[in-house]
């Protein structure tokens, strides 16, 4: 799938509600209001509708999800649809529904130790994105170096998230509070 | 510029080092060594080089730089290039510049500072990728919620960042430790 990362003029089907001063942010909102987003964005907003879960599979790049899939946060999650003015956080949009990010790094877990501690970088997607929207966030699995560990260790670590899948559902979500990340 | 933010096969020209298995950090850093990556990141690389002082002006989409900047990462920073194997951090390679995140937000500051603080989502992007690249950091320029004052405050904000242009030279990097963003 070769989602478009690049918000823009183009995720507005038919006329601006402003067309002066583009605001990406209202223009959005206004149109999915009236039924008047692409449609692949509301084919992607009618998916994470249906979803119980959401888990966000990715390798690490640049302490980050790729450009791909934050286009896909950049475009799909708009005001309307995923929060509004005064619902965010725990009372926002998506409430009922759990989340978990699962990547792969390029790093050693060691790697990651030296300067700080990897749940650092989880703060703006785990808490910033998905918090924000009022869905729930389940322990990330995070398998490290996989291209520079054995065969065997990598099919240790496939094993471990087929053991996890089977359990998921019985998980407590993490209290997403700034000392969970930092303390 | 419609620049593009998904890292694919595209962006190495020519024959891949192991067509087996895609690998895109392996793919691109060989493809680096040997001149083989596509114009446009080869343009972007010149400009880099060039720089002394990189600004990264964007508005904060989800606690985060917009996909299309984080594809300019992603694609621009190429091991061998950026950074390589023993060669991160304080021994990056691209040691000598400088550099600064511009950004204007949706939110008060206010709304920032009731869930934790504003420097805690500048890690990924100042630590993990300037700072990792060796590249010094400078303080953060933010406009809080421009769309929401007035007029007046508008072009004060304008001025202030006009002032600060002139002096910029001047300043000294920030420390760019987990102290800085977390206590």
């Amino acid at each position: 799938m070769q989602f478009e990362p690049r918000a823009t003029r183009n995720d507005i089907v038919g006329r601006l509600h402003n067309s002066e001063a583009f605001n990406y942010g209202v223009e959005t909102w206004e149109a999915y209001k009236r039924g008047g987003l692409s449609k692949d964005l509301v084919e992607e907003q009618k998916k994470v509708q249906e979803a119980d879960l959401l888990i966000f599979q990715f390798p690490l790049f640049w302490f980050n999800m790729p450009a791909i899939l934050k286009g896909w946060m950049d475009r799909v999650l708009v005001q309307g649809f995923a929060y509004d003015l005064s619902k965010a956080y725990d009372g926002g949009l998506l409430q009922g529904k759990l989340s978990l990010f699962s990547f792969t790094t390029g790093g050693t877990k060691e790697k990651y130790a030296i300067r700080g501690d990897i749940r650092y970088l989880l703060w703006p997607m785990q808490h910033g994105i998905m918090h924000f929207c009022g869905v729930k966030v389940l322990e990330p699995h995070i398998c490290y170096a996989p291209a520079f560990v054995s065969e065997e260790k990598r099919k240790e670590m496939l094993t471990a998230w087929t053991q996890r899948l089977k359990t998921l559902w019985k998980e407590e979500p993490i209290d997403c509070s700034p000392d969970w990340y930092f303390k």
